[in-house]
């Protein structure tokens, strides 16, 4: 029997959520790395109140890679508290997490922990072990700081992130290094370009690993473009952006999505001021090689579909 | 071989927890009958924030019944929360039987599934499944409402306990009617007479059952007067009090401390009003059976050593 292949998934929100979905059919040792740079909701609180590290990312994709029979245990995992003074929007995995870092006095121990209890397969990894902030400093000179106030921007969305940092600086977790020199496929993508992604990206020692590693290290492009991050973004800009941080020749495939949905689908989109990524070839270079194939899945919010994701990444692992 | 005894503990509080540390090193099996009166604390909180049934002497019971060879499982279930606005106070374990409640739809369906988690080996079992409050009337008149109030008084803690009842009344959750008509031995207590003991007692159906059971029934008398409670109570004034509860008959054995511990290890009890309890034979009838014995736990406070308790239990049963 051949080796299963080892598929890193480097990302932030549903995003890995989606990728892992698809990934979890096949045969492959999978590693989810995941920003740390997550500041809101719940995670947020409990990253202010407890100083540990944003369990939110890590808690969704410990959800998808676990393999427990007990359905309770991931559901209960999943639950959001809906009432008590203070608990009230608090997800219990997150609290879950929160109260292991405690108990095993480290944050890897409380995932170590976790994925145990959850029966998870594969390895979930906080791309950095250091405490940082982003910061954003837009095209009109406006900083912005913390991950919340640009994903959800209070200033005029409109005008584009010249630039982002972490602060302080912060070095790769030597676990999320090993994965990615040990793979054969890393995924970078979908999701927030700015709020998700290129946090991992920033970390000091990430494109270093990511140029010295031998695995195909394929982009995932967004469905959809986001307000505040990505407005107006053509396929081909999203590309552009992920070279300027990791330098052109990294990145060995890029996967954007040719199908468009059913008008309806994005008339919700309107409020959110977000729009269809136009897939703009013309505007590719040679390399990365461009795949674009329908991923839009059959329903619902335009989201990735899982299954056909999964397959062309499948398909290049 | 032999059929495993069948031993229900009923209580609430450290008591339960003590017994069945004790009683989970024979090969017994083992169910905990634990009230649901209990309001104070994180428990409280929960309980009027979410109104479920109180998970605190549930969660305690769940962690010396589990299996688990997980050893941060159970400690993760039994860590307090000790930082964070509106987590403070917490029990870990609280929080997941009330998230386990709104996931499963029952206070039931959280204890098999937390029980589950866990890898408990016996049976957690509510007294009732209906929400009441525990009540008192003082010598002097005076009503006082609710479990925390009683136990730690706000009223002149001298003044005797004249009547307690449940508001509403509430009848005895049939699990624990079938595990009490099936078992081979039922002991009631140690714990505090008035807010851990009697409410379940008090739960309509209970002292039928106690009566029609073939098992034997032993009441194990506390160590320690409580203030407010069971004030220069001898040991003969907790049977008594029992029993005209129960009624005279039903109680088969009665276990109470022969010992004296150094004097030193009862001065911490001055500031909190408790003494020994007096083991004053002579006030005794001559059923039940008496069984005294040397009961105190080597070290520290005043408590009930589990392996001398549950070779006495185990004796009977």
């Amino acid at each position: 029997m051949a080796k299963a292949k080892k598929i890193v998934v480097i990302g932030g929100g549903t995003g890995v959520f989606t990728t892992l979905t698809g990934l979890r059919e096949y045969p492959a040792e999978l590693s989810a790395i995941v920003t740390m740079a997550d500041e809101g909701g719940s995670t947020g609180m409990l990253r202010e109140d407890f100083g540990i590290l944003p369990p939110g990312d890590v808690r969704r994709a410990l959800v998808v890679l676990s393999k427990s029979e007990n359905k309770v245990l991931s559901e209960l995992f999943s639950y959001r508290f809906s009432e008590g003074v203070g608990l009230h929007g608090h997800s219990f995995g997150n609290l879950m997490l929160t109260a292991l870092e405690r108990v095993t006095g480290s944050f890897e121990g409380a995932i170590e922990a976790a994925s145990r209890i959850l029966g998870v397969e594969g390895n979930v990894i906080p791309v950095t072990l250091a405490s940082a902030r982003l910061m954003a400093e837009l095209e009109n000179g406006l900083v912005v700081r913390g991950e919340n106030n640009i994903d959800i921007p209070s200033h005029d969305g409109r005008v584009r992130i010249k630039k982002i940092w972490l602060e302080p600086s912060a070095a790769i977790n030597p676990s999320a290094k090993k994965a990615i020199l040990g793979a054969d496929l890393v995924v970078i993508g979908p999701g927030d370009l700015y709020t998700s992604i290129l946090p991992n990206i920033l970390v000091k020692g990430m494109s270093t690993a990511l140029k010295k590693t031998k695995a195909k290290v394929v982009y995932v492009v967004n469905l959809m473009t986001k307000f505040g991050e990505t407005n107006n973004f053509l396929a081909s800009d999203f590309l552009k952006i992920m070279e300027s941080h990791l330098g052109a020749g990294v990145v060995d495939y890029v996967i954007a999505n040719s199908e468009r949905p059913n008008p309806a689908r994005l008339r919700a989109y309107v409020k959110e001021r977000a729009s269809l990524v136009e897939l703009d070839k013309e505007n590719f270079p040679k390399k990365p090689i461009l795949i674009s194939s329908p991923l839009i899945r059959g329903k619902g919010f335009v989201r990735h579909d899982p299954a056909k994701l999964a397959r062309l990444l499948w398909g290049l692992a």
